[in-house]
């Protein structure tokens, strides 16, 4: 498995995402300031990876205090801990990373604590692993949507972790990605990942999820998501609840695998949830070419709600849970 | 509505449809080796619109021997038709007006059958509009797929025709243009005739569909078709099959435009129907860019299958029909 995110004890090391899977750059990271800015310009992305990454961040860049008065470590913890904070204002994941690491209080102690971070994301990733293993059964074809991948966590992912593991296993079996529009992260980064760790992968437009379906050639399906509310619908990349009602149509295991710390206990539905509408451009422009007509609208909600009842299962870090419905 | 093929007796003007939407550029035609050369690179698309313009392409082929001996006349004709119907082996629309000119006999009576077909064409789609322009009701939500629309055929389109009329008539709606990938024709031809005509069209990914539909902004579905089969299953653009299932799964209406003469009465079901797979560079690069890795595999299937059940009725020529199921 790629490491997106990597640590050596002194330097951290992060694979721009954004060149993937044209080009594969690992760039070594000594300050808090650059990572940083790696997190703003979505060097690295995926929630947890971004938290990982802002943790080291946070240790980079208290480095220099590490012999200072406690004012003075003090007032640098907090003027160190905002500015990385203000990379992704919205990613709960980061702020919560860095005020565990801040916590810590000492400097080693604060490595320490991003180094559990980091070890505890891994542990976690293994054990969906571990749970949703059985369910990939030679010969079959598994479909996923965007990247919950090693990239967008660490070391197994998420949605990805049953396959790693099964394939590390010598079980055979086939993977269709879905490309993922707008930003194609099912093209360029879950199927570079797979197809990096020599997984069988085909890449298929969203579009052709349905005729891929309807062919025979898939098993089950297994997503990632950012949020499941309390009822079990699930939050997640725009494009998840069309694979689901598809599955269903089909008769096709749809399951979702996530950390049991995305469940959001404070939201009641998927109802509650507001979708975050993203700008025209990730539509309308790809790479140089523009499109979409000047004349017409764009509509680009970046989630979707799939309903828990749509749901066969969760994947997660504490056991296989059956949706409820 | 823009004309994609327009003729004005002597000239032939054919719109580039590659450069769209950047460049609206018409180029006029005045010999047959000229037309054939844009059907074969893509200048001109959509069946009916490739018929057309082939049917004035023989026209202008022809136009040099029409004081010629008879002899001559016929051989002259078998030689150029044959050249033309080669830019498109496999359109079937292409062969039939091409032979149908050529029955004409003399030039001046195989000019009037080009005009002919190209005028039963344009009453085709007045007749489609004409008998689904009551679906599109005021403040109502219409999602379509690929392009059925003025580029394709003539005029009015087919899929696009109950709009263009509702729109001419004053009725207000909105279109949601399902962006149609690989090749986005949705976005890049239907929004593109749609906004020039100044109809509401809001450009989506295909994986947005399931979330436009959820929200409540969509009525009814109307998209085209290539081929009825005999038990009314549906033979269209990739994606298609998709949208029909999510529209059962929301209570929505689908339906599909055609001509009568869509349906196959040679081929019983969607089954029977070979898929056609085209090439990884569809899916694996835009534009300039290459997102797909080489390690992975790409799966392009052209077409999908919606199974009659799915369909709600079919807007043709003849009528509104209900889909046998």
């Amino acid at each position: 498995m790629i490491e997106a995110v990597r640590w050596d004890g002194t330097t951290l090391h992060l694979l721009d995402q954004r060149r993937l899977p044209e080009t594969v750059s690992v760039d070594a990271y000594t300050t808090g300031d650059t990572v940083r800015q790696a997190i703003a310009e979505l060097r690295v992305r995926g929630a947890p990876a971004i938290g990982i990454a802002a943790a080291y961040g946070l240790v980079l860049a208290m480095a220099p205090y590490r012999n200072a008065t406690a004012a003075e470590f003090a007032a640098a913890l907090a003027r160190e801990s905002a500015h990385l904070k203000s990379a992704r204002p919205t990613a709960v994941n980061l702020a919560w990373a860095l005020d565990r690491v801040a916590r810590a209080g000492a400097w080693l102690a604060m490595r320490a604590e991003a180094e559990a971070i980091h070890a505890e994301d891994r542990a976690m990733c293994r054990a969906i692993g571990e749970h949703g293993v059985h369910l990939i059964r030679p010969g079959c074809g598994v479909m996923t949507h965007c990247n919950a991948g090693a990239l967008a966590v660490s070391e197994l992912g998420t949605a990805t972790a049953p396959l790693y593991l099964a394939h590390v296993r010598g079980v055979p079996f086939r993977v269709y990605a879905c490309e993922t529009r707008p930003l194609l992260q099912g093209a360029r980064l879950t199927a570079w990942e797979l197809a990096r760790a020599g997984i069988d992968v085909t890449v298929i437009c969203d579009s052709a999820a349905a005729q891929t379906m309807a062919s025979g050639d898939v098993d089950l399906v297994i997503v990632g998501t950012d949020r499941v509310t309390r009822n079990g619908d699930v939050v997640n990349k725009i494009g998840t609840s069309g694979l689901a009602v598809l599955a269903r149509h089909f008769g096709i295991p749809f399951y979702v695998a996530c950390p049991a710390s995305t469940f959001d206990a404070h939201t009641e539905t998927g109802a509650d949830v507001t979708i975050e509408q993203r700008g025209r451009e990730e539509v309308a422009t790809i790479g140089e070419r523009t499109f979409v007509p000047d004349g017409a609208k764009v509509r680009n909600p970046a989630f979707d709600v799939t309903p828990a009842a749509l749901v066969t299962g969760l994947i997660t870090d504490k056991g296989l849970l059956a949706s409820p419905r």
